[in-house]
């Protein structure tokens, strides 16, 4: 009998994104992506979506470059973060405690083998929408806003990695995540890697980094509730002067639909769609996509812009 | 610190229903529906939406009367469902093994406390399909099947109960069930209760059977992947000439977007569509409606069809 | 050979509407509906969706009691205007020539047989978006607005009639409209009629007013691209707190998909979509839908407000 | 005073379509677009979208190359096809009449400077539906298929030109079709023009043929009912194989909602929808797109692939 698999992460909680930019940043993110703003504190303003249940998914933080800051996970209870950070202590990834932020209590520090910060926490605060935001129905976090493209919740990120089979066996073995697509090229390296803690098909992405560069972010993903919205998303990035990368399209790999645009920052965002695709089964087995499937493009066809592989934050030649 | 709440069911598996018509049901579950047919044993059928990952969702049985036949969760598991035996064994809920049946191994069967027969089971044969039925895509189960209404999965279902307390504290204390929206009336007694095991809002419903009597059946819901699919369902429903009781409308709890309909051996069935929501949160507050709040009716103001509360079936003049 | 038809007007240009809640009202219509304000004159403001090429489709005017100042409808040239006015005169059903107004040249006005006003112009100005409304796109008018609604065009209006035949004579005798469905009752009375002068299904309705009062209106609709779009309205009005009478829906007649609520004023107004429906035919048969058919409610089953037949504005227990 | 326009065409009314591969294109069109057969007569079927109001939209006929035999709009009068007719006598354009084919009645042929083939008729058959193919509603043709990709109707054509300006000015001057949008180069030539008889903003386009062939066919295009149809066309076509050119995306031009495959004979068949937008103007001012303006590609950024400008049938190097 196989030994039962580890269920101690409850989901990705949020993401702090670094701006050189963060006054357009702000504005793209609460008047065209619809988020509502839940705090400011130093150089980080919180946002939110609307059917988000804790106070922020989006920490916004002032910086000379683009890129992720951190990405952080809420467990599924105290003794599941309890268990994650007796495995995580010594192994060399662990950086250690934080009082924590606004929003969330006490958490526990690490690095993936790429260099990309993690926090694991437990207490969480529930947002308590103001009179103005609270919404008609009681079993809805926030009013839903009716502006701009009005995203719902926090879906997924994606990292850029150097060494992406490392980081898998990584989040794995520490973190209990389990993988269901991946790509295997022909030399036997990984390529990507999509990993779930939840019913979601997937909660992060890990995807080659084309330039050997090492802990940079690629995107952060808002879900809204159908394909017609994102391609209403495309509409409104455009008449707002958003650049679109790539998309409306539906991706082989997953079968998200997507769009991917640049805020003000130059941090890559996606607003995406998965109808009602979830992953039920607890012994899911692995999709893996080979070098040639992956030349065929994009489910419809699209091919893949060159700019995935190779665009990240910060930008390769800002690096120190 | 509170104790940790116990994971051991992955989802629900499938239900078994009862049909007095049984040609007609499954030619209703075939080309109105658009499901596939994975099986036949006996008097069974057994069916499948597109993206559904086991055998069958779907066991569709000739009787006598209509009703559902068994409910059944796969655990996450097998030590998961020896837990969950043991926790049986001995309660009074207890009926006992099964060898298993066409798609998936030794099953563990179980009474609510208004009767419904369970099964919990671990061992399911994945759907591989046949040449004529195989995806583009190979993160898929089976081909799109552009027929009908083109579900894509089972989603939930809902028994009647004479009492929905009784029933609501067996799903937590024996199978980890947790509440995440219920209806509480003035005189404080239960009248609705929606329980999951995933991170779906609900995997299944027990609401009040006003006529009193134990044991009936509500519904059974398949998800398609946007509202606009439950819409064209409705007209498809309309020219089929299956009958619509309700919907298409949104309801206030849960805020499913909802359409249901008559199949011929006179079960209910409904197509549904969630948008993008989900429970992420391991420790989602329960919502409270009370009788006031659900006379106002659904969420856009459709009163709720009297029938609602009152057909199941069997029927109540055909119960023995 | 039959006589060639009147292809004289053009379409539905705009409707005046009166309400006794000015401020309330232009908010419903700028901030839920999504409509930009074009001008002011007088007691009235000017309104149009970002898809109307005309100054403005909407002419919200201050007044005691709600209901409809006028309605009107550009001709398709000069000379087509000059026709019809040569074809009003006299008839007792003209009223004469005005000035024009705010976005249009001079206008003609008569009177159909329940005392209705219309207006017929030609000369009109077309729309010019000031900088922060140019769209990205050169054929749109104005740019997507992404606020509440976001209507995309005047799309019909409806008016209550205490006696539909006669109105049906009058605007196929002096205006050339064009009837394509008809609801006839069992005593051979006109009960409803929707007429056309372009490819849409129907620019304007009238239906019979239970209460037997004269020249009350009933509602004034603006079109969305989706059914999809229509849902998102409800979500949307449910959390402005606007009073939600009837759908969304699929109305049999017409198939239009709907949705009727009340602006502040106490008028009824309605976001629709018909799909990618047209009338192409230029001898349309119309259609004739009895008594008993209407009995069976709209498309997928859902039965006729009460208040659909007796309340329009003003409310009877208001008219002098 | 400027002269009035001639109204004298009503729509588009149907394309016969040559196929080198009668089965398999007629498979395509029935399973895979969900037409409908509505006769045979020789070597062609006849075929039709489900909302069509004639008896059909597509005669797909056997032949030895791809491409179209010919193009058809229904006037809207016989007093119309008269005047029509009377004007192209002589003129060099006129080919001259045929008894009609199933489906329609004695028609008017003419060729365009291009050389393509139009016929213009009156007289048509309404379609009747046979008791399996009725509709639950009345005012519809057909019953919904609900099969592939349940094209609504016809929506509009495309043929490549040598000199597109030469056809434009045939078209406006002969027939009185009025130019919507036009792609005029930085040399003065044109390259595209989209033409009107109707409220919708096209009913045909030409495009400039960059191989310099003449009088070849690009696409014929159907509507479905929304966007998230077009998105759904795509997933159903890749299952069955059918290659994909491009889309779905949207046109700056028009603004259309695209999807381009080839049917199984090689010729480009498009899906569309247009949302709400019509052309109700009865003077609207033709957008003209630059040069430069069309380099930056579609709507949201995707390239125009370089086939669409060269690939046409039947192909060049299959023309005589």
């Amino acid at each position: 009998m196989q030994p039962e698999p580890v269920l101690d992460l409850a989901h990705l909680g949020h993401l702090e994104m670094l701006t050189p930019k963060p006054d357009a940043s702000l504005r793209f993110f609460v008047d065209v992506m619809g988020m509502a703003e839940s705090g400011r504190e130093g150089d980080s303003v919180y946002l939110r979506g609307w059917d988000d249940y804790e106070h922020h998914t989006l920490k916004l933080t002032a910086a000379k470059k683009p890129g992720m800051g951190h990405m952080a996970f809420r467990t599924r209870s105290p003794q599941a973060l309890e268990r994650r950070v007796a495995a995580l202590k010594g192994s060399g990834h662990d950086i250690g405690w934080t009082d924590g932020d606004l929003g969330h209590g006490p958490a526990f520090r690490c690095r993936d083998p790429d260099g990309h910060v993690i926090e694991l926490y437990y207490e969480t605060e529930w947002y308590a929408a103001p009179p103005e935001l609270k919404p008609a129905l009681k079993n809805q976090a926030q009013r839903f806003p009716a502006r701009g493209i009005n995203v719902r919740r926090l879906d997924h990120l994606n990292c850029l990695a150097s060494d992406v089979r490392a980081n898998r066996i990584f989040f794995e073995d520490y973190l209990g995540c389990r993988l269901t697509e991946q790509i295997v090229m022909s030399d036997g390296s990984e390529a990507g890697m999509w990993m779930t803690v939840t019913n979601k098909s997937y909660d992060f992405a890990y995807t080659r980094d084309h330039t050997g560069a090492k802990g940079r972010f690629h995107h952060l993903t808002y879900a809204v509730d159908s394909r017609e919205d994102v391609l209403r998303a495309a509409d409104i990035f455009l008449e707002a002067g958003v650049p679109i990368e790539a998309g409306p399209h539906k991706h082989a790999v997953q079968q998200t639909f997507f769009l991917y645009v640049y805020e003000p920052g130059g941090n890559r965002v996606e607003v995406c769609n998965a109808g009602a695709r979830l992953i039920l089964a607890p012994d899911w087995k692995t999709i893996v996509w080979t070098e040639d499937e992956r030349k065929k493009g994009q489910a419809w066809g699209m091919k893949t812009a060159e700019s995935f592989h190779t665009y990240g934050t910060p930008p390769v030649d800002e690096m120190e």
